[in-house]
């Protein structure tokens, strides 16, 4: 990981995250975040749910944006704003990939806009974001 | 946690949530969405930056708002969409509460607005962030 200069972004760019979503990563973010919603940590109440089992928080998988924020813009980058959008549920086992892309670059002001979507093993898109950052003026900045 | 009617939720009902952000959520957080920014896990990098030393996840402090969502909702709810605007850094061992408010009740629709701040011991606020969600109709659905 390095400290990239703003001109070295450009429109276009794109960052890709896989990962299998298991207990390991369920069970730390409850505690984290402290939502222990039963649809999260209780298969027989899940099961009696529409979603038949137990489904990640949504902001679980939300979290994956960041390693494609880090990747994209580098060291030094700053997290404006993000909107995210749940469209469908991550079921727990499901292997999500997110494909960030750099959509608008501001040379001047050095602020950026990404937009990433969330896809899981069989391409179904369950989240999609919008995040505003801005990129370090100089490398040594 | 129990299953709520949309009929129970009026707007101005708030739920609150405070907790101490330490090195066991940095480090777990970051081997969930796989953010090893050193910004974050290397202190003497962290200290070379304008902040002195290593800040939470942006995302790490937004999933806090998961809480009060599922509190103010409980059982059957659904997040929609999220917004999140990050102000401030939150720095490692800050104790941080989160406040939201349900600010829009739609009785036909159960479609429901949220507003969350996340603010530090000291009262600087962090994070605001805007959710969509969405009520059960009944309470046995």
């Amino acid at each position: 990981m390095r400290k990239k200069s703003v001109n070295e972004l450009k429109v276009g760019d794109k960052s890709i995250f896989g990962k299998t979503l298991t207990d390991a990563d369920l069970f730390a973010f409850a505690g984290i975040c402290g939502d222990f919603n039963p649809l999260h940590i209780n298969e027989e109440y899940a099961k009696t749910t529409r979603f038949g089992g137990r489904i990640v928080h949504g902001m679980l998988t939300a979290s994956l944006i960041d390693y494609t924020l880090t990747d994209l813009i580098g060291l030094g980058g700053v997290h404006i704003s993000q909107e995210i959008k749940f469209l469908a549920p991550v079921r727990l086992g499901d292997t999500v990939t997110v494909e960030s892309v750099l959509s608008e670059v501001d040379y001047q002001t050095r602020r950026l806009r990404i937009e990433s979507t969330l896809r899981t093993q069989d391409g179904t898109i369950c989240l999609t974001g919008t995040a505003v950052g801005k990129a370090p003026k100089h490398q040594n900045e």
